[in-house]
Formats: C-alpha cells, structure tokens, sequence
C-alpha cells in the first residue's frame, strides 16, 4: 500500500528533485542540514562585459570525485549518491564509479552514515542501500559475482523509503531506524 | 618562532592552495575526507559536437550558499569557510555572507565542527577561529558593534593553526585539541 501511494502521488519527479525537496524540507524544518553538491565543471575561458556579470563562454563538465549529497544529520555525518534506473529486474553496478567506491569507503571508515539511494522508476520505489551491502556486491563483480545487484536483493537487503508529502523521499526515517 | 617558519616555508601560496594540499594529505594518510566544494555555475547553454565533450557556451557563477569545504574526522561532520586578507588590523565582516552565517548555525546546532580560517598574508599567520566566536561579533555588528575583527582579538580568541610540511595548514591538530 505505501508503493501505491508513492507511485500515485509522486508521478513524473525525478529522483534528484525528490531528493532536494526533501533537502530543503528538513532544512526548513531545522532537521537536518543536507545539500547535492554542485556539479564540478571546469572553468577554460571567462569574459567579463562591462557593467555585467561575468560570463563562462567554454567551460567542461568534470566527472565528480565524490558523490552527490552531504551533511549533517544528529550530530552525524551523511553522504550518500542516488541513482534511478529503468531496468525492472535489477540494478547494474556500472551505474556506479570506482572513484565514488573509494570515496564511500574512505568516509565510511571515518564514521559516516553512508548509503545509495536507488529508485526503480518501472515501480516508482525508491531504496536505501547500506554502503556496506553495496561494497559487498560491489566487490564481488571482481570474484566472479555478477555486474549488477538483483531487484529482489535489493528489496530484502535494503530499505524501501516511506513517501512523505513534502520529504518526497523520507530517507531521514530509514536512518532514524538503522541509527537512533 | 612558529609563525615566521610558517612564513618562510610558505611563500607564495595562496590559502585555498595551502587547505587543498592539506586536505589531499589527509585524505592520502586515511586521516579525514574533508573536500572544497565545487563553485557553483549556472549553465545556460552547452553545446553538444559530434565525438567529442559537451561544451559549455554560456554559464555564470553564482553566489555559494553554504561554505568552501566540508567533509568528515574521526566521526565528527566539519565545515568550514576560509578567508584571505591583506588587511594588517582587522578582519572585515564583510568577507563573510549573511547565508554562509546562516548555513553555519544551522550546522552548528546540528553538532558540526563548525569554524572559519583566517589567513592574515602581510604576516603569514592562519588562525582557526571556532564558529561561536564568530557569531559573537557577527550578531554584535547589528548591535552597535564594529564591523570588523580586530588582529588582536583573534590572535587571542582564536588558535594559530600550525604550518606541517605536507598538511600546510595543519587545522586538525587544533581540532584534535579542541575537540578529542
Ligand atoms: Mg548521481
Ligand atoms: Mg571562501
């Protein structure tokens, strides 16, 4: 029943809107203070009209080093990347850089509440994944494991996130759950 | 004697240069993932050539609303914002935006480690000065208080961050001090 009403409620949002919905939501509301980061983009030639704002006349998208959204939340640290697919069945790994691998990890041992947020947009469901399940199917890819994690793993391994009318994406639950 | 070896091994080096090289280290010794955040750009317009990047035609930056960097140690969520200045008698309260205040006491109230980095260039000296003290003289400002910091009241409220070889401005030993 709480899948039918997400999916009825929150037709045609993308997953990064949701996301920052819910972001200023809990900002509003002195929750939480979490923000995607901006896009890195690589500044090459700038021309500065007179009496006007400067403008980037070439400049390059940059493949992000890290993931998309960060914070804090209770005193802790939250990273997480978020990621929608179309695929029914499962979710492929190479959705996911190494680079953000190596970046979950590092925070990870640092202490931080990390997690994917995965969104099968077939079903209009939205996960939340604990860094630790996806570096142990992550891993596995390079032991012979398979190259994506199976939509049934993920609805037993992680946490369907509850719709909430203005959080559109209630994550902060989940973590209220796993954490406090 | 700190201070002028400060000095003398970091000639010419602006701040953001010093924290980057100290971030890269900490990150590289496993002791904190700590990242400047990307500035953000509006992008107007991208052109998309065949077989190659998406370039961007026309962009402009826009106004940060958070602080420079941020990131995780020892479990703790750390946020701060760094600031040069030429000025030999007083940091200017207006190198800081009223949201960038804002942004910090929400994080703050939170539980962030929570401060602002004070670079004095004519003498070389970088001073850690913990968020409450700045919002001190921030909030005193709108209450007949200067519109400034004095050079004396942050070398006395606040902490020389010591020069390291490789972290060159070593900022976690003081919180290291403040906080564990
Ligand atoms: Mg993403
Ligand atoms: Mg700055």
């Amino acid at each position: 029943i709480a899948n039918r009403a997400q999916g009825f409620s929150n037709r045609g949002m993308t997953l990064e809107e949701d996301i920052n919905a819910a972001n200023t939501y809990y900002r509003d509301m002195d929750k939480a203070v979490i923000h995607k980061k901006p896009t890195p983009i690589q500044v090459v030639n700038v021309h500065y009209p007179k009496r006007s704002a400067a403008v980037i006349t070439e400049g390059y998208f940059k493949q992000p080093s890290t993931t998309d959204y960060n914070g804090i939340y209770r005193g802790r640290h939250i990273d997480f990347e978020a990621k929608e697919t179309k695929n029914k069945t499962r979710f492929p790994l190479a959705n996911i850089h190494e680079h953000q691998i190596r970046h979950m990890k590092s925070i990870a041992k640092q202490g931080a509440v990390c997690f994917l947020i995965i969104r099968f947009s077939a079903y209009e469901e939205t996960y939340y994944m604990p860094a630790e399940v996806l570096f142990r199917y992550w891993d596995a890819q390079f032991n012979g494991g398979k190259k994506s994690i199976r939509y049934e793993t993920i609805v037993k391994e992680g946490y369907l996130v509850p719709f909430h009318y203005q959080a559109r994406v209630n994550y902060l639950a989940v973590i209220d759950k796993l954490y406090f």
